[in-house]
């Protein structure tokens, strides 16, 4: 039997970097994917294998099941309700498991993917013989939290093929996953960012699990509920960028410049607040929906200023403020800055012609354009056939 | 006899718009200056003449003496130890005497200062036969006080004709005015201001008159002597600008979202505050001087970001910022924005041919490029042969 899960990608609306300080923070999910299909195979005596394929990349990884099953049955898995983290030895086994695949050096970063793959997978499923197929909509490493829709995506697959997850397997098509069992992927969705992350803030998995939008700060999350449809341009610069680097840059700044700093990350905390009301309001008519987005474009407009004080902007960055800026439309850096990726607002009256203009111009400047409805569903799940 | 004044331009360090919220903010002079030069000539029965010739735009304006004295002798002028303002009465008799200059309409918006040249010429020297001759370095228009230089300029000038100013005639060169005279010079070139603007702030008269900085809040001046030399790139980007919009459209932002843009006037009130006080500071050595000149670099930088924050940025000013940003260089729009002049400090240890790249670079999108010491003297004057 087939089972498909697919996890969305997130957005920083407002707050990223004050949001270490205190300030309010607001995520999104954004509707691209990471999708994860897991077909487990019945078991024969001799030639069982777990295969992971990253078909993007034209790239797969195939271990013996014996061969897991050895260094790893110490784990006592199945127990997929639950979540442990994973301890320093099992590490060292996985990490020795992931080597010998000889991942090539270009592709390197993958390597802590494929180690939460198995963390993840032997932990939920045990050492069941299956072919894990994994795709993605969503550019990796570019801070639209492809990590942490991988590991939701998968633990919500293996969750589905372990029976944890109640659902309705007759019906078609992608199908959301119930509170509680949402509540459990998500603690093994954060265990698997560990492994990649080494200390994540669990804010990429909770929106990739729940979707829709998320309230945080002082590490209190608050799951907000959009009333109006949202559209972005989402410019990523493909420039890299060190972001412990950048966190630490405006750490720095904010001990040289304290009262100054001060003031910045209170605008941004009430930004953050005023967007969140924005989104949460209804809108009755589209008169209101339009004065929503002015309001919304216009509390972007200022937190890039903000994050420009805080000195996380980069060339690339403003090349594309620049260029949107001929179009009206108004633009900021989407989590830590530095390159990554810029969102835009593409109000709900605006033309295609326009947009495509501004992305043909984005792209000549050797950037690469999405469009993302914004605040979607979370984790959702597929039996047989995919839709 | 000629008497020879100049008086210089101006800068915004920090804190424009903000300063219009209670925040403090920082002006200081350039050394690019508007000259007025005056020839009294002796008194003949049938043709004297008042001149006054703007070399810059190769145009001049002429009065018979009899045409001014006639409308305006009820100015009971010179008076030049008591400025008074001008009158509805008498400000529509010099119009008059303006109008029938037949300014050409492309240069109409030289009419204001034509207008305080006469109100001060026959405040100050009464009705004498002179050739008054105007040259500037400043860009009219841009935000760099062309406007109050040339008024207090002209005062100087003035002043220094009808004997007002105490300076001994026989010492060559630029000299340094007195500080009551100043004091004087500077109120009759604000009522010249008041002619031009309507209702000036008094900074920039201020800044011109007495040379090196100042900083202002709430309508409070301080004058503050910079103690490291100071260089700045100015950028005009020749985008002309509606001063009095820009202004609205923050007041606006600020109704609409006070407690975000409170706490940015808190950040810029705070950034002023630090600049003036790096500035103040003595730099013992050279690599406290670099260290200085890195502080300011990282207040412009900040102060810039919360001009956006405001919305009185530009798609022009942004290509500045990009271009210098390539170069490791910090930028700030100075003035209203939305347009005008970006300012790009050019540390001690940089090199010519960098600046000599910025600058060609920056020309060939259409910019004027000037470099300006900033901090210097302010108005001076020369007898004679100038320097």
């Amino acid at each position: 039997m087939e089972v498909k899960a697919r996890a969305p990608g997130k957005i920083i609306l407002s707050g990223e970097h004050a949001v270490v300080h205190g300030s309010t923070a607001v995520a999104a999910s954004i509707d691209l994917y990471t999708y994860v299909s897991i077909q487990v195979h019945p078991s024969t005596e001799n030639d069982d294998r777990l295969t992971l394929q990253l078909k993007d990349m034209a790239l797969a990884f195939s271990w013996p099941i014996g061969r897991i099953k050895e260094p790893l049955s110490s784990l006592g898995g199945p127990f997929p309700s639950t979540p442990t983290s994973c301890s320093t030895a099992s590490m060292k086994l996985i990490l020795a498991l992931v080597e010998e695949q000889n991942i090539p050096e270009a592709k390197i970063s993958l390597a802590s993917g494929v180690t939460a793959f198995l963390w993840l997978y032997t932990s939920i499923l045990g050492f069941k013989p299956a072919t894990v197929v994994v795709t993605s909509e969503l550019p990796l490493g570019s801070g639209l939290g492809s990590s942490a829709a991988l590991c939701v995506a998968f633990s919500a697959a293996l969750l589905a093929c372990s029976d944890s997850v109640n659902v309705d397997m007759k019906q078609q098509g992608w199908l959301i996953v119930g509170e509680s069992e949402l509540e459990l992927l998500n603690k093994w969705a954060f265990e698997g960012e560990k492994l990649i992350h080494g200390k994540p803030s669990g804010i990429d998995n909770t929106v990739s699990t729940y979707g829709n939008m998320i309230k945080f700060r002082s590490g209190n999350l608050t799951r907000i509920k959009s009333s109006m449809p949202l559209k972005m341009l989402i410019t990523n610069t493909k420039v890299g960028r060190n972001t412990k680097a950048l966190v630490a840059g405006v750490s720095e700044r904010t001990l040289r410049h304290p009262d100054a700093m001060n003031s910045v990350f209170n605008a941004v905390d009430s930004i953050g607040k005023e967007l969140a009301n924005v989104i949460q309001t209804p809108a009755p008519d589209d008169l209101s929906l339009n004065a929503k987005e002015e309001k919304l474009e216009e509390l972007m407009e200022m937190n890039q200023g903000l994050l420009q004080c805080m000195g996380v902007s980069h060339a690339s960055i403003e090349t594309v403020l620049r260029t949107t800026l001929k179009y009206k439309l108004a633009s900021k850096l989407t989590g830590a800055g530095g390159g990554g990726c810029v969102l835009t607002l593409l109000p709900t009256l605006l033309s295609g012609t326009i947009v495509d203009k501004v992305i043909s111009e984005l792209e000549s400047c050797g950037f690469q354009c999405l469009i993302a409805g914004i605040g979607g569903n979370g984790a959702e799940i597929c039996f047989g056939a995919s839709s």
